[in-house]
């Protein structure tokens, strides 16, 4: 059986957390190290830029840092392709190709782009670049004739929208393109709240994520402000494990599954204290976070060789995009000159 | 003085007819022999495209055509940089970053818009790459740092947001790009109806046009068919030349202007008939594309010929435009890897 090509990444804006972790990263590693997957891993700058057009530091400032959490977490250059979208200019010139085949109508009525438009506050102002973006993800997608994009529930109708216009490209000028499929979240992926409470949405203008790149003693910090139950003061009360942050995260990252059961127990009837949980996900982090972090202060020491890998990966990533473009431009008929 | 760089061109839908040749071709070849501009003529086949994506065989049919007529008509390729936009990779990209530099809303009030929709049976289904190709026109023109965009009156509209754009990246990355001027119809260029009628439109499917490539046979016919005053029916009654089609094709092209006066001033007091009228025409007609069909003939003989101007035209666009897009892309701080 042929491997199933995915296509995946992430927006360079700032530092990879324990969300991301749990979102996606640690899929990754799963698929990595599965026969039944090839993977393309892209740092998405030209993305991020489509709502940072105005501060495109934030984006050139974060690419290293993104770059250097995935090579952390163990993403392995070697069995995965990481690249840089703006580095594969095959990319702009498939988005530009496929605007003849979806419709203004189409595309101002996906569901994702009111909640864009109120979340990011384009309300008076929607740049170009973000209402096309589903256009230029087709191109990403396509470009490495992806067969899985794993996504999040809310992003599936901007893979809807990608398929039917691969459709339609092939419907004019036959089967060139691979039609792509949604993956959404699997077992172990899970959207993480951020410290302040169950509903907290991880922002990095509210600091209430930790980060991968966080130092013990930042980590210690955000622990012991991490919302638990607000009703248990003393040790000896009861406390509520629903919408418990810390429990939140030790369901997600105790390897222990008896001992958290065991703690929440405990922490129902009375007489488990908040800090002695708290040091308990510390130590459970800790142990998570450790290793990534040595493998990341090798990485920070030698910046060039992080720069080295990005390039080797957009090279490769540019050897399969650039097939799909030729593809793509003897399709349509622009080869005149041979 | 430093020369005007000029950028124009056109779509390749079908070969060019006398409404070009008064409309443009004739002003570029007056730009060509001055040493005030320097030129470059763009076959635009992607903006073909844009409304004919499921058509391409139109365009890709058009593309020599329209080449034999420009260099039949007189634009030298040694003086004035004559190429295909489809094989200018800057383009796809330009097009691409100027995407964060205009806001949906603006696109959508364009004046032009709602006319296109209307003329092109837009109104279900409006194509992306309709909608965005006044932000692909940007990327052409700035491109080759035009400062001057010869367009019709119907056009200024989308040379004015092609300037807000060079105004809001050159805002965000300093004086990168060359904010262009549309250059309005010169005194030359002409509005020229088709053969049925003072108000006939030139179009290809109604055929009443008379095209650069016509035999003599053919220019006679149409000639013969030519709108000219319906009341006027024997040679001996007075006619009249407001809305006369074929007084208003020799007010532009005989080179006989006492001639054509004195015609006018018999024809109005009667005793000129319509086919000694349309004779002096034909005549007209035949002196100005004789040697135009002369030129044709031999590179119709050499197609080879012809695709190597275009290859070596393309081939220095691009030299220019990939100096553009580094710029652009160096501003925007895309060069990670140097």
């Amino acid at each position: 059986m042929s491997k199933k090509v995915v296509l995946t990444g992430d927006r360079p804006t700032g530092k990879l957390h324990l969300g991301h972790y749990v979102g996606s990263l640690r899929s990754r590693l799963e698929m990595q190290d599965s026969d039944d997957y090839e993977m393309f891993v892209m740092i998405a700058d030209e993305q991020a830029l489509a709502d940072n057009a105005r501060n495109p530091e934030k984006v050139r400032g974060s690419l290293l840092e993104v770059a250097m959490d995935y090579l952390a977490v163990g993403l392995n250059p070697d069995k995965t392709t990481i690249f840089v979208q703006s580095q594969i200019p095959a990319l702009y010139e498939l988005t530009f190709h496929y605007m003849g085949f979806i419709n203004h109508g189409r595309l101002s009525r996906i569901p994702t782009l009111k909640d864009d438009i109120r979340e990011k506050g384009f309300e008076k102002e929607l740049p170009m670049s973000w209402f096309t973006f589903p256009v230029s993800q087709c191109a990403d997608i396509t470009a490495f004739g992806a067969h899985l994009v794993p996504v999040g529930a809310d992003q599936l109708p901007v893979i809807e929208l990608d398929r039917e216009i691969v459709r339609a490209f092939n419907q004019q000028y036959g089967q060139i393109l691979v039609e792509p499929e949604g993956l959404a979240p699997s077992g172990i992926a899970q959207r993480l709240p951020g410290i302040h409470g169950p509903n907290d949405k991880m922002s990095k203008s509210l600091n209430n994520g930790i980060y991968l790149s966080d130092s013990s003693a930042v980590v210690k910090e955000k622990v012991m402000q991490m919302y638990t139950d607000p009703d248990h003061v003393k040790v000896e009360d009861a406390g509520k494990i629903k919408g418990n942050v810390v429990f939140i995260y030790l369901d997600v990252f105790a390897p222990d599954g008896p001992k958290v059961a065991a703690m929440k127990k405990q922490y129902q009837q009375g007489g488990l204290g908040d800090v002695a949980v708290k040091k308990y996900l510390i130590e459970v982090l800790e142990n998570l976070l450790n290793p990534i972090r040595a493998r990341r202060a090798e990485f920070e020491k030698n910046p060039e060789q992080v720069r080295d890998i990005l390039r080797a990966g957009s090279l490769k990533a540019n050897q399969v995009a650039n097939q799909t473009l030729a593809k793509v431009r003897a399709a349509i008929g622009l080869n005149y000159f041979g």
